[in-house]
């Protein structure tokens, strides 16, 4: 049968105020009317139902995904340890109802622009994996010398109709350098390595066996241990972990409009030439306005600015300023009145 | 006896999302904890106390006057007829219990840096128009050639220190052209008439029965017959109507920081330096907070705004697009749900 898994543990301080500690990202409405939890599952569900979805987030979460993905198997951790351990439970838990599960791993907190695009290259990964036992990956195919991303690199280029059959990983390529960005972009036989697992379950176990015994481990014991193994890990990333160490890894290229929506930038590069709802303009060029709850907005004589709505709290920023929202939750923090507002 | 009418019948578009129908520019408290109209009653206290306070005002703000200047005198107009009327409402309802009143006339808008040396000549001016029997009013010395004001011009220039005694006014000038107006501020013989009036109660009385002896009848009619006659009248300002055709009128020249809190440049300007609540910046520079209510507001990396807050509405703006606030207003008029708002 095929699973899917959703890591939805992320806390995403560089989206407040639309953001807080009780609700990231992933259950946020930023791009339409459901959040990127959701679009996750509904991108998926014409390939796997939601009785076997699993989604794996935080214990503060867990009643957020109930409300938002009803009728998915939640795993709530009781302390974020990094992506292994998150995939090591589901893993576990599959396992203990089906043990030749094929797993779709998938984070929660991405855009696609193109969904049957994406359906029909996952069908040929889980084709793939399934027929060749092998763990399997998606590979964004860059459009631009990202220095924030992990790469992949293919043992041979692909060309872009290549949908079909995957080809086998050389190897993992962590953030690079912009002039190493810009020559792996150009060679063709790079990839962003986007975090989205197509795993056969006796591979990934026996990858786990042989790397990870602790975590496998820690979520195979008994449900009185489990809270308090679980929080003794180390936390490690399941690319650092497992993929990185595997020899037999297949990847399939993926051409569909995919962002991380890692910033407002990206909001509002996503949002472009939407009209927000609640707002008032008086010769206003390039301004979005994110979020749909708070106040009206309105502007005079603006350009190129990103306001950041919500009812308790409006953001102001240059779209180039995204990544310094950080650093603002920070300050904040520094006040009792401000800390309240997180 | 000496009474103070204040006159609190504005309606103040250019200050949305502060300002609404229902409570216009002169009932907020855009400078302090105090409204504009709080901070005008304040400035006279110590020379005319509460129970000589009339307050001229809008049936719609009765309520919101009483709230803000308890144990005033209310004068609800069924409808806004300038100045004149109001004016001529006022003395014939104090003439009622004082023939013999001294009127001070304020507009209840304004901004006065120096509140001591506005009640010093304040002071000299009521003394002089109780001795002279004259009708005179205060002069704002101007520190801009304002095309946007009507100036006063004076018999003779008056020296810095000339309070005690007023100058007789030559005439009175409707908003100039620029070049004009920078003649008038350079010679030293022209003001800025600022609507501050302290008027012979039987001066006024003798001026309207010679002018406007139709505004004086439906002010002094019967309380039956009172809402129609006013409501007939037509919309004549004291200036136009009074002033400008009376030969003796002196002026004293005011010298204290006035300021007609024209919009939210000038609103800025005054807050200047003041550090706004609930604020988390970024890198920001010269944008000024206007409202204390709604959300917090955060920046990051923003030069030259203006950010005014309400709990319902946000508008930014750079300060010298003031002026268009109106115009925005009036784009609000055109949707049902922009008309919510106003």
């Amino acid at each position: 049968m095929n699973w899917l898994v959703i890591l939805a543990g992320g806390r995403g301080e560089r989206f407040w105020p639309l953001s807080r500690a009780a609700r990231p990202k992933q259950f946020l409405r930023l791009l339409g009317p459901r959040s990127l939890l959701q679009e996750t599952a509904d991108r998926v569900a014409p390939l796997i139902d939601r009785a076997h979805t699993v989604v794996v987030t935080g214990e503060a979460y867990a009643a957020l995904v109930e409300e938002q993905l009803p009728g998915s198997w939640v795993l709530a951790e009781p302390v974020g340890r990094n992506t292994a351990a998150s995939i090591a439970w589901a893993a576990a838990a599959i396992r203990s109802r089906d043990p030749e599960a094929l797993l779709v791993v998938l984070p929660s907190d991405h855009a696609v622009g193109d969904s049957a695009g994406f359906q029909e290259v996952l069908s040929a990964a889980m084709a793939s994996a399934q027929r060749r036992q092998r763990m399997t990956l998606l590979g964004v195919r860059p459009t631009r010398p990202e220095t924030g991303f992990g790469y992949i690199e293919a043992e041979t280029a692909t060309a872009r109709a290549a949908r079909a059959d995957g080809v086998a990983v050389a190897a993992f390529v962590e953030k690079p350098s912009r002039e190493r960005a810009e020559a792996m972009v150009a060679s063709g036989r790079f990839y962003w390595n986007a975090g989205m697992f197509i795993l056969p379950l006796s591979e990934v176990w026996a990858a786990f066996s042989r790397w990870l015994p602790d975590t496998l481990a820690a979520v195979s014991g008994t449900s009185e241990e489990f809270a308090w193994r679980f929080a003794a890990l180390s936390p490690v990333s399941f690319d650092v972990g497992i993929m990185e160490r595997a020899t037999a890894v297949d990847m399939l290229p993926l051409d569909v409009g995919w962002d991380d929506v890692g910033s407002f930038e990206a909001v509002a590069r996503l949002l472009m030439g939407r009209d927000p709802a609640r707002v008032v303009w008086d010769r206003v060029h390039d301004v979005t306005v994110i979020g749909d709850e708070g106040p009206w907005i309105a502007g005079i004589g603006l350009s190129h600015l990103v306001v950041v709505r919500t009812p308790d709290a409006v953001l102001i920023l240059p779209p180039e300023e995204s990544q310094a929202v950080r650093a603002l939750v920070h300050q904040l923090q520094e006040t009792e009145e401000g800390t309240r507002l997180i």
